[in-house]
C-alpha cells in the first residue's frame, strides 16, 4: 500500500474549516500536516486540536515543505489564480476552490502554470458529486431519456447575503449562478454557445442599490442544440431551493429537495412535509466529502481529475457572457 | 339499438337522490320512470324537476308496472331484503344498495327469490368501480406483484357520526368496515377464512356508551394464505382518509388519497399539500356512476353483474365474525 | 325560476361535439334548440340524437332565430371573428373558441363590435378552469406567497400533429404556447411587457422544414416586476406534461401532472407511478365543462365574464412578440 | 475539558466491525484502546490497522484494565447477557448489542448486575435514532397529533436470511420483529399489554419446515388504550420497506422509504422512482453512529441512558408473548 498523502490546507475561513474537518474525519490515506491563514492567531488552537501539527501565516512555508504532495486551496477568491501558480511551480497537485478567478487573464495564467508544470488541479463544483445530481447524469448516460432536449435549475437560497457581501461578490451571477452554469455544462454533455439573461430587483431594493439583482431567469443554448434554463432567487423563505429537471427525446428526470425526514403530518391545516434542508453546508454536506474523493482518489490511483481547470473556466465564461446579457438586454454568444 | 332500459327506483333519501340524479344525468340509454318514497310530499317537486313521471308513495306501484325492466332499492337498510323478494317475484332485474340485509335468514332469503326469478342482481359496493381500487386490481390480475401475501385498507371517517345515527347503525363494523371487507375480499381474490378484531373507543366516550366502537384494527387470514388488516377510525381530523396496500411475492402496489389538487404551498410554515377530499360523497363521486354503468350495461349487452348477491352476503359474514371475535377477544372463523 | 337558456351552436368538428355533448349532458337550465356545421351531413344524426331539434348549413339560420339568446362558436378559427362580428349584431351573447383571430385587425373589429352591441363575449381559454390552476390562482389571491416573482409553466404534448396540421397551425407558439401566454398573464395578475423566445427543432426536422420549431423556453417580463419562463415541447413520450409553478415573496407553489390513479407499484424494477393523463381531452375534461359553466352562469345571473375579449387578445399580442423574437433573436416588447 | 472517554470492544463480526469502525471515525472524544474476538486470528490486522492498540482473544483482558471506562458487546447473542454480568461487576458503562438475551432469566440477571454495579447500561435498538423515528416522535411529542391512538410499522426485509440462520435465530418474531416491538413502544409512549399475531410461510416453505414463519401482522394493544400493527415480511423484492405511521385524535404522521436520491425518470414505461435503500445497513447507517453519539454522551456529560436495559427488557417481553399467541391462535396478555 502506498504510503499517506501529506497535504496542506491554504486558507481557514468557514469553507475551508469545513473542508479540512472533512478530510481528517473522513480520508484515512490522507495527512493534513500543514495548514495556513492570514489569521494565524485565529485558527492554530482549532488546527492543533484537529492534530495538524504545523500552522503558518504564511502559505509559502507549506510549498517549501517538500513532504508535502499536494495543496487545497480555501482562500479569499482574488487569492485563487496566485497562490495556484506559486503551487503549480512548487510541484504540487492543486485542489481550488471554486472560482479559479474572476479575472480572465489570471484565470488563463493559472491554467498555463498547471499544465507546465504537468500537476493535478481540480475546481471546486461539489455539486456535481451530490446524490441527486449523480442519478440524473448517470440516467442521462444510460440513455434512459435519450437526447437531451431541454435542462432547467432551480437555485434559490434561503436568505440574502449581507449588502456588504453583496457589494463584494462580483454580482448575484458570478457569486451565485457560477454553481449552475457548470451543473448544465456537465448535465447537457455540451457546451453552452449562447446566454440570455432576464433579471430583477424583487428581494430587496437594497440589492439593486448596491448595482446587483436578486431574481433571475437566464436562458441558456448548448452547441449540441439543447436548450436551458436556470431560476435563481436571492431569498426562498421556505428554504434552500435546488431542482433539476432534464427532458430529452426518450422522456425526463427531475429531482427534488433533500430534506431532514420523510415524516409528513396531516391535520386540520392540510398535508404538511418538511422544508428543504437549510443551506448548503446542511443540502451539499456530503458532496464536499465527494469530491475530496475524487481529488485524493486521483493522486493515489493515479486516475483523471473530474472537474479541470477547463472545466472551471467555462462556468466564468458564461457568467460574464451572462452579465454582458443582462446590461444589454440581448443574449450574447458566449467568449464574445 | 335497443330501446331504453325503463326503471323504476325506490327510496329517494341523501343517497337515493344522488343515484337518481347520477342516472338521469348520466345515461342515454336508461329512462327514470318512476320513483317510489314513503315520503311522497317531500320528493314530488324534485322528481318532477328531474322529468320523472310517475312519483308513488307505495313501491308496489313500481313492481306492478310492466314497463319497467330493472329497479334500483335505496330504501333504508332493513327493507332491502323485503323489496329485493318483492322485485324478483315481479321478475325485475335489481340494484340494490348495501347491505342486502344484517340478518342472514333474511338476505339468504332475498338470494333465493333473485335465484328462483333468475333475474340479475347487483350490490352496491361502490369501491370497487373506485378509480384507484380498479388500477389495484389490474395490477394484481397482471401478475405484477405475484401472490398476493398481505392486504391493507385505511378507512377512515372525517368525524364520527351522531349518537342517534350510532345506536342504529347496526355498529361501527357493520356498517363502515363492511366496505373494507368486501374491498380486501375482491383485492384478494379469495375467500376470508378467519377474522380478529382489535378495537377500541378513542374518539368519543359516547360511542362507547351507545355500545359501539369508533376505532379497530381488524386481521383477516384469507383461504389462499394471504393475511390483511383493516384501518378503521370514525374521526381523522384531515379528512376521509381511503388508502389501500396490496404486498405479494414479486412486489407492493399502494395508493394515495385523492385531493381536490395537487397544488403544494412552500411557505416558512412548511410545504403543504392539500388534505383529502372530504368524504364519501366527494371521493366515490365517480365509482357511483360506474357502478351503475355496470349494471346497466349488464342489462343492456346481457353481461355478468360485477357485484352478485353472494358477493353482498359474505362482508356480512365476515362482520359478523368480526363482531364476534370482538366479543370474545379471540379469531373467529367465518361462518362459524 | 328564469326559464332555460336557449343556444346554439355553430362548428361540430372534435372540438365542437365534445362541447356539445358536454352543454347537453351537465346543464339543466340550457337547452341546445340548434346547430350549424359545414358538413351537416355528417353531423345531422349525431345531432338529432343529443336531442337537438335544428340542424343546419348556414349559421345565419341559427343567428336569425330569435328564441336563441347565445351561441357558441366551435367552428375552424378563421371564421371566429366573422361569425362574432354577425352574433353581436344579431344580439346573441357569445362563447367563441380560442383564439378569435390571429389577425389583429380581425380581433379588434371583433371586440368593437361586441362592445357594440354590448353582448356577453368569453373566449374558450379553459386553461383558467382547470382544478389545479384555480388552486393557484386561489393561493396567489389569498396572500400566501406574497408577491409573485417568478412564474413557470411546463407544456409538453405528448405526441407533435401531422406535418399538415403544423403548415396550417400558424406555428407552435400561436397554436400551442397561446393558451400559457394566458395563463402565465391570468396567474401573475399582470401584463406581459417583453417577451424573448429561445427556440429549436429538436423533435423532428419535418417540423423545421415545415417552417415551424417543436422545443422552445419563452422568457417573459410582467409590468408589475416578476419574471416567467413556458416551457413547450412538441413531444414528451411519457405523456401530456401540464405544470404550474409560482414563486413569491412569502413562499412558492408547485402542480404536478393528473394521473388516472394514485397507485404506486414497486417492484424490482424501481418505485411506478402512472404517467400523466394523455392529452388535452382527458387532462382538461373537467375544464371545458366549468368554463361553459362560467358562461352560462354569467348570462343566467348577469353575472361577470370570466375571460373577456380583452383577455382573448392579449395572448395574441404576446404571441406575435414571441414569434418576432424568435425570428430577431432579441427580447420584443409587447405591442411594438 | 475531560479526557478522552478509553473503550473496549468485544466481538469483531460484520455487526462488530461497522460500530468499530463508527467509532473510531466519528468520535474524537473517544479511543479504542482494545478489542477482543474469539476469532483473534482474523481481526488482529484489521484492528490495528485501526490504530486499536490491543487486540485480545479473551474479553477478560478488556475487561482487567483498569484504564477502560467502558465497553461494548457486539459478541454473538447468547454471550451477551454473561458478558454484560462480567462487565458490570468490573465497573464498566456498558453498550450491548440488541437483544440482551432471549432468556428472561438471563436477562433479569443481567438487569440486576449492571442495577447493582450503577453502571450505565445502553441497549442497541438503533432504529430510536434513525431521523424519520426521531421526526416522528417529536411531533407525537409536541402534540402535534393529539393523543395516538393507532400505531403502524411495516418492516419488510429485502431478502430472508439462510435457512441455516433462520434455525439459530430463535424465528422472525424474536429475530426481526424485536425492533419494531421497541419502535413502538417508544414511539406510543406506553407499554404494550396485549399482542395478537397472524403469521404465515408465503415467501418460502423451508422456512416453514425450518419451523418458522416468514409473514406476520401482529396486532398490539397499548395500556393507554392505543392499538397498533405490525407488518412483516422476509422478502420484499423492491427492497428494505421501513415505514412508520402513526395517528392520533388531531391527525396523522406516516414516513417513507429512504432512497439514494430524488431523482424521477418518466419515460413511456411510466414515472420511475428509486427503490428504498437496500437493506439495514445502508437504510440505518446513519442511526448506528447517533446512538453511539447518546452512549458517549451519556458517559462524558453524566446524562440519562436513552435506550435502558428496561427498555431492552420489553420487547423481549412482546416477542415472547407474539410467540406465544401465534401457536396458540389467541391474544396474549403480555408476561403471562
Amino acid at each position: 500500500m502506498r504510503k499517506k498523502i501529506k497535504v496542506g490546507i491554504i486558507g481557514a475561513g468557514r469553507i475551508g474549516k469545513m473542508h479540512t474537518e472533512n478530510i481528517v474525519n473522513n480520508f484515512k490515506s490522507v495527512e493534513v500536516t500543514s495548514i495556513a491563514d492570514l489569521k494565524y492567531d485565529e485558527i492554530k488552537d482549532w488546527a492543533h486540536g484537529l492534530g495538524i501539527k504545523n500552522v503558518y501565516q504564511d502559505y509559502h512555508d507549506i510549498l517549501n515543505d517538500p513532504e508535502i504532495e499536494a495543496i487545497l486551496i480555501f482562500s479569499s477568491t482574488n487569492s485563487h489564480s496566485v497562490i495556484t501558480i506559486d503551487a503549480a511551480k512548487a510541484g504540487k497537485d492543486i485542489f481550488c476552490e471554486k472560482p479559479i478567478d474572476y479575472d480572465l487573464d489570471r484565470i488563463y495564467a493559472a491554467l498555463d502554470a498547471v499544465k507546465k508544470a504537468g500537476v493535478k488541479f481540480q475546481v471546486g463544483f461539489n455539486r456535481r458529486f451530490d446524490h441527486n445530481n449523480i442519478a440524473v447524469k448517470k440516467l442521462i448516460e444510460e440513455g434512459k431519456i435519450g437526447d437531451v432536449h431541454i435542462i432547467k435549475i432551480v437555485a434559490r437560497d434561503p436568505e440574502p447575503p449581507s449588502i456588504e457581501y453583496v457589494k463584494g461578490s462580483g454580482g448575484m451571477i458570478l457569486d451565485m449562478t457560477i454553481h449552475d452554469f457548470d451543473l448544465m455544462s456537465y448535465l447537457s454533455g455540451s457546451d453552452v454557445e449562447e446566454v440570455y439573461t432576464q433579471a430583477a430587483v424583487l428581494v430587496d431594493p437594497a440589492i439593486g442599490q448596491a448595482g446587483d439583482i436578486d431574481t433571475a431567469l437566464i436562458t441558456l443554448k448548448f452547441k449540441n442544440g439543447a436548450i436551458g434554463v436556470i431560476d435563481n432567487s436571492r431569498k426562498a423563505v421556505y428554504g434552500y431551493d435546488q431542482r433539476v429537471e432534464v427532458f430529452g427525446s426518450k422522456g425526463g428526470i427531475t429531482t427534488s429537495n433533500d430534506t431532514d425526514s420523510s415524516a409528513v403530518l396531516s391535520t386540520v391545516d392540510g398535508v404538511i412535509s418538511e422544508k428543504p434542508k437549510y443551506f448548503f453546508l446542511q443540502r451539499y454536506k456530503d458532496s464536499f466529502i465527494t469530491e475530496l474523493k475524487g481529488f485524493f482518489d486521483a493522486i493515489e490511483y493515479d486516475k483523471e481529475i473530474l472537474v479541470t481547470g477547463e472545466d472551471g473556466l467555462k462556468p466564468i465564461l458564461i457568467a460574464l457572457a451572462a452579465m454582458k446579457s443582462m446590461k444589454e438586454s440581448r443574449p450574447i454568444k458566449i467568449g464574445q
